[in-house]
């Protein structure tokens, strides 16, 4: 089992009241970055995040965007010839609301059985800070780094990263690095240090059915006439077929099978269904019949739909035929399935399955692409160690469900590998009131990012 | 051709100014039964119709119910061994809402190409006061009717005649005839009067499935729980198979067919699919194959969605699993289906299409006994002679697709034949604004209705 060098170990033991302290401060700080209300709370962060990166040891720059601005830090001292990491992180957070459903206020963090509750501790602030104490830790040691590091937070990823990708594609020479590190994400069970192999992409539609020109009286026409929201239902049922699969032509034609080494490192995971189904609430599971649940989640697609409304929805009874439907239904993807491919397909079921009577409108709102990691190569090889030396086991390998768009933005246009390692834990309520980190994690998490740059450069 | 008798003629176009001049202030009454910041004016109403009854030669009362009165006008002077008519009508009016799409103020009636334009004016005021008018003609001209007459006028038709039951179950002496009559529909065109032949009944139903506990991200749990909106939508295409046909098993089970004599009747109606189309604004027609519009809309019995809500429905996309989904569903019935099986047959076909991973509770709302008239016997005979006599041609049998469920009640609990005529025309906007009834169709439905109580008489 590696180990984490003494000096980087000590550093962070002597320091740890005032690095929480310190994290404290900064969760103190509301970045909502959706509420224009924190704009300059926001910002606040931002110039709080240069602070933290200078006074560890990089040199540091607020960069205005159209939106919140992105900050950058940078320690190139190993030199041209040394490799370059880039880590990315945010430093704004999801809105606080609904206030009264918190134990503790959100922008006052508070520890309690070993959980530091707030809004942004585990997403991403929390996650952010570890690497940014984890970089100083080096530098106030060893006066250095085994590879130059650039840090990049962005205080927008809760509302959709808009002015990232292109800020990425403006600053190629300032972000040039051999591998991206995030640190975003949750590990699969509480012990179980985990590094993500893959995340789903999306494809996301609207309907819009039309029947006639205005609502008719259910009762006068009734039975003459295509019920649009009975058609939409007709559409949406014609989606899947009796073994759960997606039913649009071609849907699966461009899925490229994971590994069996990744199968069979999430056969051996601790998953049982039964904790799942309580977990959400449901009796029994759904899905593709023939693959296992996290099979389901992390590496077969989807169509579902996301919303629905039709007609009269009040108390009671209206006896009305609607003269329109609308229904939100949205793909998620797997390597190598194309959002704008998948949306032809998806348009052209519709079409097909739409009953004369009735037209609809399919929009494609937006989409992203699908992503797997090599899981080969230095970073890779070098967290599996980091991550071992500070967590004493190595980590799992584990998929998403999700999209995060910027992984595969990071990785087209600085064609580097993108390692993602998490510290968060399952229930962490990321989005919803009494957000947490556990403190274990945030201190092995530091630690483990730590010894991530000797094993990095040492390899 | 029957004739009216001339002093009846001659009475209601010597007083037509004065008689429409009434009208008139009763269309200026709101009484708008919904609303209760209009209950002095409903009341009002009341007022105002018992004070025509009297002027007409009526013995009249208010009678005051849980909600809005009911008002009664008696004139039992044929004697004991006379036959005795019941004519129903309703005094309150729909709401007036959207005020600023009505070309005339709703309460200010003004006639223009010769409409009346006013809320009310033919739903139902003009309707009931032709009647009253009718009365006043033979008891002003001739001091007596051939038989004996009880007027009834509601005002809560508009919401459901929810006290009217009641007041027919406690008032069977008061109210005890040997016909009801009641002129609140529609003729099929312009110059073609009617008689109702049937009406459908309706089982009205809310369907709620619950799935997870609470919303899921659809990228963490997506394609692995059954998604409750594409379960409900599954369940409401269950509903129909490839023919139109609903697919509740049993449903037709108590069909029984309308007479080949009302049937060859509708074929001769002057409707064509084309004008309907453009009517509704719809490109085709849909239902159940084999039939004929009229028969669809008349003779046929549909399941229809008249809501549906699930998940997010904003702008946008929001990437939600929803929790729960809903949808509001109706079944128009034909005799003799009955609404309390229909809705047992619906509860085991939803039950049946419920996949397993969600729960659905199907909830039964209201419903109303379809109806057919016998269209034999003095009431029915006299009509048609009556109507002729006004309008000049026999009136047309047709069916209505809604459901007036009062006509029901008067016959199961006085165990007398109804008789629907009505004097409105396609596209008169009784719910809507701009409503109007023909000037024309008024002094011929006074008319019509005049000679009415001479042909039951001397029938």
């Amino acid at each position: 089992m590696p180990k984490i060098a003494n000096d980087l170990d000590a550093f962070l033991t002597q320091h740890q009241s005032r690095i929480e302290g310190e994290l404290f401060d900064f969760l103190r700080i509301p970045s909502v970055s959706a509420q224009p209300v924190h704009d300059a709370d926001t910002l606040a962060a931002a110039e709080w995040v240069k602070r933290s990166l200078e006074q560890a040891g990089l040199a540091a720059a607020v960069h205005a965007t159209a939106g919140h601005p992105v900050v950058v830090g940078e320690w190139r001292g190993a030199g041209p010839h040394a490799p370059t990491a880039l880590v990315y992180g945010h430093y704004d957070v999801q809105p606080a609301e609904p206030l009264d459903l918190w134990t503790s206020p959100p922008f006052e963090p508070e520890v309690r059985n070993g959980r530091i509750y707030a809004r942004g501790s585990v997403d991403d602030k929390g996650q952010l800070f570890l690497h940014i104490k984890a970089l100083e830790a080096h530098l106030r040691t060893r006066g250095k780094l085994p590879c130059n590091v650039v840090v990049i937070a962005e205080g927008e990823e809760e509302v959709g990263s808009t002015n990232l990708e292109s800020f990425i594609e403006h600053n190629t020479k300032l972000l040039a690095a051999d591998a991206v590190v995030i640190s975003d994400s949750s590990m699969f069970a509480e012990g179980m240090p985990s590094i993500l192999s893959s995340l789903r992409g999306l494809s996301y539609f609207q309907l819009d059915v039309q029947g006639p020109s205005g609502d008719l009286h259910s009762g006068i026409y009734g039975g003459a006439v295509v019920n649009p929201a009975a058609a939409l239902a007709g559409i949406i049922a014609s989606m899947h077929d009796a073994n759960g699969r997606v039913a649009i032509e071609g849907f699966y034609d461009d899925v490229s099978p994971f590994s069996d080494e990744v199968l069979a490192g999430m056969r051996k995971l601790p998953h049982t269904d039964d904790a799942f189904r309580r977990e959400i609430g449901v009796k029994s599971l759904g899905g593709e019949n023939g693959f296992t649940t996290l099979e389901k989640l992390w590496t077969r697609p989807t169509c579902e739909v996301n919303g629905m409304l039709s007609g009269y929805t009040g108390d009671g009874a209206k006896t009305v035929l609607p003269a329109k439907a609308m229904a939100k239904v949205s793909c998620r993807l797997v390597p190598n399935q194309d959002p704008a491919r998948i949306a032809e397909l998806f348009e052209a079921h519709v079409a097909k399955h739409t009953p004369a009577g009735v037209t609809v409108k399919t929009t494609y709102i937006h989409g992203g692409r699908p992503w797997r990691a090599d899981l080969a190569g230095p970073i890779f090889d070098a967290a599996k160690r980091a991550v071992s030396a500070a967590f004493g086991r190595e980590p799992v390998i584990v998929g998403e469900g999700g999209s995060i768009p910027v992984v595969g933005d990071f990785e087209r246009i600085l064609k580097a590998p993108v390692l993602l390692v998490g510290f968060g834990l399952p229930g962490e309520n990321a989005h919803a009131p009494d957000e947490w980190m556990s403190v274990e994690n945030f201190r092995l998490g530091a630690r483990a990012m730590a010894a991530l740059w000797d094993e990095y450069a040492g390899s």
